[in-house]
């Protein structure tokens, strides 16, 4: 069978299994999530014994060492995989909720449900964990899901829809609620991002050149984000305790993160009392700092900062420095180079913290707060899809509630419009 | 110039445009929105003349008389668009609303605000009332609007433009806010649904050839919808007169708008009691009536409906009919030949209105009212952008809310992450 043809009947059967999913309560849905989690750690050896091959292989084809460590399963891994299915399964069922019901003057009540989106598309690379995360988000919001892992993990993902499926059959819901694509073929990725019709929205999970690659192709709208450029800004009327642990937090708690700092800007008054510590913190940490001319002259050891430095998403030690003379040029730095993902301010003035929250167009906005918090599980949202730095639909980090939709429910006594 | 530089001209303006709008006050968008008023009722005999132009060049180019009536603006015309901005005045503003601002364990605070989407490009076609109104819609939402009517109007909308110019100079609010693309070059819509960096969102309002073609030219997301086939579905323990009053307003109160319903699924227990009555109003009203073979035998007069007829969207006196075995066989129609605009039951049954709301995946789901009601006015939005039939974002009628989105603010008191 040609790839196209694959595709679609895996895109026919999603959509008719959406339909079932959809009419599936919370019970069966949860069923389902534990029922998965209780058969992924009973075949743990199995699980393991198929990573083992796709590792072998992966080096047997000299994948790049950081990538088959991605790949790379562990038995805590696998237990850890249940366990976030039997975390989801703890989340408030997102579907059939209700919201705002009220008289309107002709008699109908008007209030909107909220319901799945239908199909989900996840595209992802090589961890072999998203399998199950992404099956499980995908079930507990009522949605058929298509997943297409990465063909290094290919042996695993396909022992872990085993275990999907199982569950499946155990709540009574059709196995094809979640199909993980068996080709490794590229073009299966080109018909995904275009079924149109079979698919409401495509999650690419990954890097850069992944979600781009899918950005471009795809006509259906993706859930996705680019850059994680994100800026700290600390103000002259800043708590220097406060600058000083976020700044460091926001660059070095983590490097490889998209909520990573990775511009600081720095009100000209107070450089001279934050940036000497702040540089000594980073250069303990071995923190390459790239500055303005003004930053350079507070602070030697660092090089010259290029226009291109602050288009750039280092995810690694390096941090951009600029001296800025107020809260306008912060404001106009960061929504000029920025990503629109996260940015925060250092200040104890009221009304610039209200100005910043207001004007910066980010899908997360901080006050007196490192940039490492922009998570979903840090915001309280249970699981994470992913940080989406899109405006419309689902902006910032999305969980459960950015697999849904609300339509519109009327209902009435037999009232005609006039 | 060219079109792509005059069009990526129109693009920067209108972002840096957007950034003065996203920061204006409430007062200062609605003080917008009352001086376009009153520039639009003082320049009356103006904006009456410019129309009188574009009637004259229509009847010229041989334009069809429906089109060349849609065109036509009178003195009341010119009234209602001022005072449907007065009306825009009244609403709420959407904009800066934080909702849900509540403290996780980490200490900091994260709450939701509501901002705008940035810049809205609008396509239309002749109706110049869309210049007023959009403009009214999108300052409103603090968004930047570019907007682009049918060239049969352009005189009249250059007209309007003025008077918008002149509300937002005297709210000292940036004139390129809204701007009214000069030329009628088809290109200049190639790009307008293509400069991602300077458009964020694209609302056609127009027929279906208009959305078809902006659709599938765009690469920036589209809040439209292409076909309203909406259904009413008679259950067997449907109130006889509430089922003929609804299947009654929702085909015969107008034909050509989108929420008017195309088929009408009837019950087979209850068929023999609804149909006739039923074919008897719609005779009277000259509705042409296509059945199924178990419809035609109750109504003769029928004619035979085919298989297109279920896809059908009439937009004019005709109705398909289809007598079904049940809630099931019902359900199954709708989500095979609908288009997932407005559906709506009549019965009495609970656990089946139950089913039929959370089992009809339409972006209005209506029991015992007719599907007409699906329309912002009604819904209490207050003003319409579009009906969308899309999943993500907006669903339904399109109020201001579909002109804004929500990001994450998080409040803290030198909070990090550990």
């Amino acid at each position: 069978m040609d790839v196209q043809s694959y595709m679609h009947g895996v895109g026919r059967a999603a959509r008719a299994a959406s339909r079932a999913l959809a009419r599936a309560d919370t019970a069966a849905r949860n069923r389902a999530l534990l029922a998965m989690a209780d058969a992924i750690e009973r075949e743990s050896a199995v699980l393991l014994a198929a990573n083992a091959e796709d590792l072998a292989a992966a080096r047997a084809k000299g994948l790049e060492p950081a990538l088959v460590d991605r790949l790379a399963l562990t038995a805590k891994g696998v237990r850890d995989m249940a366990q976030g299915l039997r975390e989801i399964v703890q989340l408030p069922d997102p579907i059939g909720e209700i919201s705002g019901l009220a008289f309107r003057p002709s008699g109908i009540q008007v209030g909107r449900m909220r319901v799945p989106l239908g199909v989900v598309g996840i595209i992802y690379e090589a961890r072999p964990n998203v399998t199950a995360d992404a099956a499980g988000l995908c079930i507990k919001s009522g949605n058929a899901a298509i997943l297409r892992g990465g063909s290094e993990a290919i042996r695993c993902n396909q022992a872990l829809a085993a275990c999907v499926h199982e569950g499946l059959r155990i709540a009574g819901l059709p196995e094809t609620a979640v199909q993980v694509i068996e080709t490794t073929d590229r073009a299966a990725v080109g018909e995904l991002v275009t079924m149109k019709e079979y698919v409401d929205v495509i999650v690419p999970r990954g890097g850069k050149g992944l979600i781009e690659r899918v950005s471009a192709e795809a006509r259906i709208p993706v859930i996705k984000h680019l850059d994680g450029i994100c800026h700290v800004y600390i103000d002259d009327r800043a708590d220097l305790d406060k600058a000083i642990r976020i700044a460091d937090n926001a660059k070095t708690q983590r490097y490889g993160t998209c909520n990573t700092m990775e511009t600081l800007l720095v009100h000209a008054d107070i450089a001279a009392a934050v940036l000497p510590p702040l540089a000594q913190i980073y250069a303990g940490k071995g923190v390459e700092l790239r500055g303005c001319a003004d930053a350079r002259a507070l602070v030697p050891a660092m090089t010259e900062a290029t226009e291109q430095d602050w288009y750039t998403e280092y995810l690694a030690p390096i941090l951009s420095v600029r001296i800025v003379d107020g809260l306008d040029a912060a404001i106009e730095h960061i929504n000029t180079y920025g990503s629109q993902h996260t940015d925060a301010i250092v200040t104890e003035d009221f009304s610039r913290a209200r100005r910043f929250l207001r004007e910066i167009d980010s899908s997360s906005v901080m006050v007196n707060a490192s940039t490492r918090f922009a998570d979903g599980f840090e915001y309280g949202l249970g699981a994470e899809i992913g940080i989406s730095t899109d405006k419309l639909h689902a902006r910032g980090p999305v969980g459960l509630e950015g697999l849904t939709s609300l339509k519109f429910v009327v209902l009435g006594d037999g009232q005609i419009r006039t």
